[in-house]
């Protein structure tokens, strides 16, 4: 379904000009990617290849090293998993031009410029950033460049004229701040055509694929809560994370009856069971009791194997050439760069600061 | 004189290698230059060319625009008022390289980089940028950008590979930071040879001469407290200026004792004036009473107007060229972007983010 945005206010809300769709996702490189990842993201980046006009994927290596400064290696060696993990999925870079952040540093003259428009005030207050620096334990002691990564994030989309990113409720502080810099930029410096347009969160209807809970059922998927299922795992590795999953604590003996809510198991069949009447059957006779946790969990290990084999093994497939999938990087980030490098000429145009043109 | 630099501990204090001095100097581009401008850092930038090794010399419109966002016209005018004044004074483009900030993208790559080694904390203990917020009246609501601009003045020194800067005591702060900076880096990402070497700070040791006092004796010199005298000022705006100046507010008969202390024109005599053993007699006079005012005015007025007329004249004579000013900017931006673009290179491969080398 196309996306249309206006950015000139005008009289009657009429949608006078069809603006182009231009998508901007990415993945932070420090670690390989989960089924969290596969529903909450992936799969949406997937669909919108085929109907958007503009597909740009971003491999975020500067912002994965503003709290990794200290461990370059883990980000560098995440850049080849993220993007083996990607395409095995199914992002085709015919479609989707994926690129490096680092590799683009003109970006980094749009983030430069953007901080003169924002406050300290504004970046403390970002509820994203509050809640990973609590989460990370971060006080004034925070690395400039983590407390200002909403800021890069907004060059991110921005500097490849990306007007639509996908994005998880919590992400929605991003888009807000990314949307407060084009308002200020362009009431700073007017032109006939404003350089930036605001940006649409397209936000998942399904909160629970956009914040797929972990195997402990106590927090979100993620590496490091070592409670993932990712996506290179083999057959015999999510056989056993599945059976350690967290069901009902209370559901001892066969009989008992157990609960639903809560049960990790259920969680997942409802996402990636396609036998909804069957699930549903199963729900209510583990609510009445009779219904054993591993007969459940064999049920998810089938699911989960089938959905991921082919995935590992298409990544297994590409990973056996790491040249091809650099140079799919390479190609996509000298295409992104031309973009990027185009945006600045037209942003220092916009501040009059392009002396030498 | 050559500065020697020493990066690695070595158990001996020896001297093990001569280093080249490289000198990074520079200008914000907010107004025409003046007097302090001249004698605070222009002479010693003069002094520098004809004996250090390497010459860089910075219009730091990024820089002024981090609190001067909503004003970029300024901005860009004030990039060649700046340029002028320092080619009038004498600045030998084919000795020093002459670049424009905002025309190395490249650069913002470092800062973005540095800003991960940097904590918040760190950044509002600077004791210049402390200061600045206050005379600015910033508190919180401070930009991100201009909190930040010690680490982008590290960048200024670091893309060039700058290891000497000449600076008034007041911003000694900021070399502290960059060497901070230059110490994480190598501490976290160690390669054969560091990336950086430690900067230099050379002090002037004339502290009158790095902060010259404005015409009403209140302040440094400075084009927002209207108290300066330009490089581009005629006789005529000279004299008007040097009979404003602030003296003794006792010594209203031409008979009464005066102060030579705090009275701005025996301060400006004192650096302008060469016959020091007159200026010596000038001031047992004046506190002795019988000497007014004017006649001592008059005095400063023709060394001034002596001083400046050669360089307005130049300065006149290059304005009629911008185009020729801007031919030099161009190929000493030049010039230093693929400097800047080999030590972006060089950083990405001690990060060992290169990926595509």
């Amino acid at each position: 379904m196309p996306v249309y945005a206006r950015v000139h206010i005008t009289v009657s809300p009429c949608y006078s000009f069809y603006m182009k769709t231009t998508i901007l996702t990415g993945d932070r490189p420090t670690g390989k990617l989960h089924l969290g990842h596969l529903i909450g993201s992936i799969e949406k980046r997937l669909e919108l290849q085929q109907t958007a006009d503009e597909n740009f994927y971003l491999i975020a290596d500067m912002q994965a090293l503003t709290d990794n400064a200290d461990n370059p290696d883990k980000v560098r060696s995440s850049v080849l998993e993220v993007a083996l993990d990607n395409l095995a999925c199914g992002l085709d870079p015919s479609k989707v031009t994926m690129f490096v952040q680092s590799q683009v540093p003109e970006r980094s003259q749009l983030t430069m410029l953007f901080l003169n428009l924002v406050t300290l005030a504004r970046l403390k207050r970002n509820p994203t950033v509050k809640a990973e620096m609590q989460q990370k334990g971060f006080g004034e002691d925070v690395p400039a460049g983590f407390l200002m990564y909403p800021v890069d994030q907004a060059a991110d989309i921005l500097c490849v004229r990306g007007n639509t990113v996908p994005v998880g409720n919590d992400q929605l502080p991003m888009i807000e701040q990314a949307n407060e810099i084009v308002l200020a930029f362009n009431r700073l410096y007017p032109t006939d055509t404003p350089v930036f347009n605001k940006v649409i969160a397209v936000v998942s209807s399904d909160e629970t694929k956009s914040r797929l809970i972990g195997l402990d059922g106590q927090a979100k998927m993620s590496k490091s809560l070592s409670n993932a299922i990712y996506l290179a795992d083999d057959d015999a590795t999510i056989e056993q994370k599945v059976l350690s999953m967290y069901t009902d604590p209370g559901h001892i003996h066969l009989n008992d009856p157990g609960k639903v809510e809560g049960n990790v198991v259920f969680t997942y069949l409802d996402i990636f069971d396609p036998e909804t009447e069957a699930v549903a059957d199963l729900k209510a006779h583990y609510q009445k009791g009779g219904l054993g946790d591993v007969t459940l969990k064999r049920r998810l290990i089938k699911l989960l194997q089938e959905r991921i084999a082919p995935i590992r093994e298409r990544r297994e497939h590409l990973a056996k050439n790491p040249e091809q999938v650099l140079d799919i990087l390479r190609e996509g980030t000298a295409k992104a760069r031309e973009i990027v490098k185009q945006t600045v000429h037209d942003v220092h145009a916009a501040l009059r600061i392009n002396y030498f043109d």
